[in-house]
C-alpha cells in the first residue's frame, strides 16, 4: 500500500491504497517509516518525492483501523513515521492533488517543498472527531499562520484550497492538478545538480530550532489525544460517523 | 461600562463606554477580567464573543485615567485582564470596526478569530507617547509579521486599515461595517456545533508554545514601561497630549 | 570601501566598492563594524540609514578575500559586524536596489525597516557553493516564511525579486529603482519626531526574544560553516567558479 523505489537519485514515496482513498492504516504508517528511512540511508538517493494519486494525496487515517490501534506510544507505527520524517536528512518534496486530511495535512508540515493541485483540499478536521490535532500542528500551524489563521484551520477544522495552503505558507505554489507531480519531480531532479553534503547540514540547520520543539510536542499531543479518544465527545463523533448521522455534540 | 451576558451559548462581552470611544480606565480592566473569567466558568457558555460599539472598537487606554492608575503589578486590573485572556479556555471571537488603539488592537493579538470593518484603523502608537508596546505585543507582533513590519506597526507606529490587519495574521477576514458582529456571531455559533472539551484541549494546545513566553514578556514589557512612564519623554508627550500640541523630541 | 558619515540625525552607512559589486572582504566587514558601533554612540545619530550603490546594494562575500580570510571566530571582523548589528539600540533602514546576495540578503533580516527597488535581485545560494547559510539566516528565514518558502531560498537558493522580498516580511515596501534610497531617507527622519529613548526600548524588547537565539545560531552555523570550507564539495565549487565552468556535483 506504500510504493517506494529510487530512480535518477530520487527516491519515489507513494500512497497506494486507492480504493480508500489513501487513507492510512498502521500497518502503512510502518511502511511509510521504513520507506522514509530506507531513502534516507540509500546512496543513490538524494531526495525523497512523497505523493499519493494525482487526484487523492491522503484521506486522513483510516477510522476503523484507527480505533482498533494501540494508541501512539514510543515505537508503534505511526510514532516511527514520525520519528523518521523528523530524522531524515535529505530533502522531502510533496505533490499534492486532490484530499489532504488531518495527517494528509499534518504530513506536509514536515517536509521542504510542497506543490499542490489547483483541486487540493486540504483540511485538518480533529476538533470535529473530538480530537485534537496531532504531529506538531499545534505548534507548527500557529506558528507558521499566526492564530487567528490557524484557528479556521485547527479549532474550527475549516478546509482549504491549495491557494490557500500557498498563501499560509504550507505549500510552495499550486499547479494544474495534471502538472503537479511532474512538477514536483523536476524540483527534485534539481537536487542532484547541488551539492548533497551542504543540502544536507543546511536542512539539519533549518530544523534545528523547531526539531525537538516537534518531538516534545508530538509526546504532548499524543497524550492529550489518547485521552480524548476515550472522552464521550469521541464516542459520540464515531458513533455518528459509522451511522453516517449527524453527531449531536449539545449534551457535553 | 463592559456589558457581559451569555445567550445561545455566547458569552457576550461589549466594551460599551462610548462617550470616551470605549477608552478603558483602570475600573473598565477589571470588568473586563471579570467577565472572560466568568465566561469561562459559565456552563452555559461555549464561546465568547468580544465586541465594542459597530463604528468603534476601542481608542485605547484612557489617558487621563491611565495616568493616575497605579502601574501594572500582580493583582491590578489590567493585570487582571492580561492573566485572564491568557487563562480562558474557550475560544475568543472578535468583531472590530473603527478605531482600534493601543491595547485595542493589542488585546486582539490574543483572541483566537478576529473579524474587522472594512473602516477598521487599527494602531499601536506607544513609542509617539514615549512609552513601549504592551500585553506581549514586543514579542508576538515581530513573530507574527516579521520584524520589517512589525517595525512599522510599532517601532514607528504607523497606523493600518482591516485589509492589512488580515494580511498581517492579526485577523481573519474583513467584511462590511454593518456585518461585522454578526459574521463574528455566525462564527462563534459554529462552536455550538463542536465538542466543546475538544475545542479547550485543541486551543490549549495552540497556546503552550506561547503562553508563558507572552505572561514573561507582559512583565519584562510592564517594568519598562512603567520607567517610561516617569521619563521626560513620556512627560513632554502627554504635556503635549493635553496642550493640544505637537510634542517636542528635539533634545532628547 | 565604507562611507560613514552623520547628517540630520541619521548616520549614513554606504557600501562604496562599486568596481567589485560591493563584495565585502575582511577589511571591509571590520569597517562595517566600527561603522555600526559608532553610529550606535554617536549622539548627533538616531536612526542608521545603510545602503549600497543604487543599483548594487552587495554582491555577497569578495571570493577571492574569503578564501584567504580566517574562519568566523569571535573577534574577527565578520563576527564583530554580526555581533554589531545585533547590539546596535538604534534602528536600521536600509535601501536595497540591485543585487543582494548572501550577506547582502542575510544582513536585511537583522535591519528594522527595508525598502528595496523594483530591480533588486535577491538570493542566499550557499548549498550551490557547499556552504550553509549565516549571519542565523537558518534561524530566521523559516521564523519568518515557513519551512517551504524558505527551503527554496536557503535549501535551492532560488533568486528572489523585491517584491518576493515585502511578501515573504524581509523588506516593508518596494519602490521604483530611483526613489528608494529617498524612501528609506523619508522613513529615517520620521525617527526624528520620535522620542529617541522610547524607540531605543522598543527595538529592544522587540529583539530580546530572538537576539540570544541568533547569536547561539551564528555560532553554530559558523562552526559548520568552517567545516564546510574545507570539504571536498566546496574545494569544488569554488574551483569551478575560479575557471569559469559549471561544478559537477555527482560525484559526491
Amino acid at each position: 500500500m506504500i510504493r517506494a523505489r529510487t530512480e535518477s537519485r530520487i527516491a519515489f514515496v507513494e500512497l497506494a491504497r486507492l480504493d480508500k482513498k489513501n487513507a492510512l492504516t498502521g500497518e502503512m504508517y510502518g511502511q511509510l517509516a521504513d520507506a522514509i528511512s530506507g531513502a534516507d540511508r540509500d546512496p543513490q538517493a538524494r531526495v525523497v518525492l512523497l505523493r499519493g494519486a494525482p487526484d487523492c494525496f491522503c484521506a486522513g487515517n483510516d477510522v476503523a483501523d484507527f480505533l482498533k490501534r494501540p494508541p501512539l506510544v514510543e515505537g508503534s507505527p505511526s510514532a516511527r513515521f514520525f520519528v523518521a520524517m523528523q530524522e531524515i536528512r535529505k530533502p522531502i518534496v510533496a505533490a499534492v492533488g486532490g484530499p489532504a486530511v488531518g495527517i494528509g495535512t499534518t504530513m506536509l508540515l514536515h517536509c521542504d517543498l510542497v506543490y499542490v493541485a489547483d483541486d487540493a483540499r486540504l483540511a485538518m478536521p480533529f476538533t470535529s472527531l473530538g480530537l485534537v490535532p496531532e504531529f506538531a500542528s499545534s505548534l507548527i500551524v500557529p506558528q507558521l499562520m499566526g492564530n487567528a489563521r490557524a484557528a479556521e484551520k485547527i479549532l474550527l477544522g475549516d478546509p482549504f484550497t491549495g491557494a490557500d495552503a500557498v498563501e499560509v505558507g504550507i505549500a510552495n505554489a499550486v499547479l494544474p492538478a495534471n502538472e503537479v507531480v511532474n512538477h514536483a519531480r523536476r524540483i527534485a531532479e534539481r537536487f542532484n545538480a547541488l551539492p548533497p553534503g551542504a543540502v544536507r547540514d543546511t536542512k539539519k540547520l533549518m530544523r534545528r530550532a523547531r526539531s525537538q520543539a516537534a518531538l516534545e510536542t508530538i509526546a504532548v499531543e499524543g497524550k492529550v489525544f489518547a485521552e480524548r479518544l476515550q472522552s464521550p465527545e469521541a464516542k459520540e463523533a464515531f458513533s455518528a460517523f459509522f451511522q453516517k448521522r449527524k453527531p449531536d455534540f449539545s449534551k457535553f
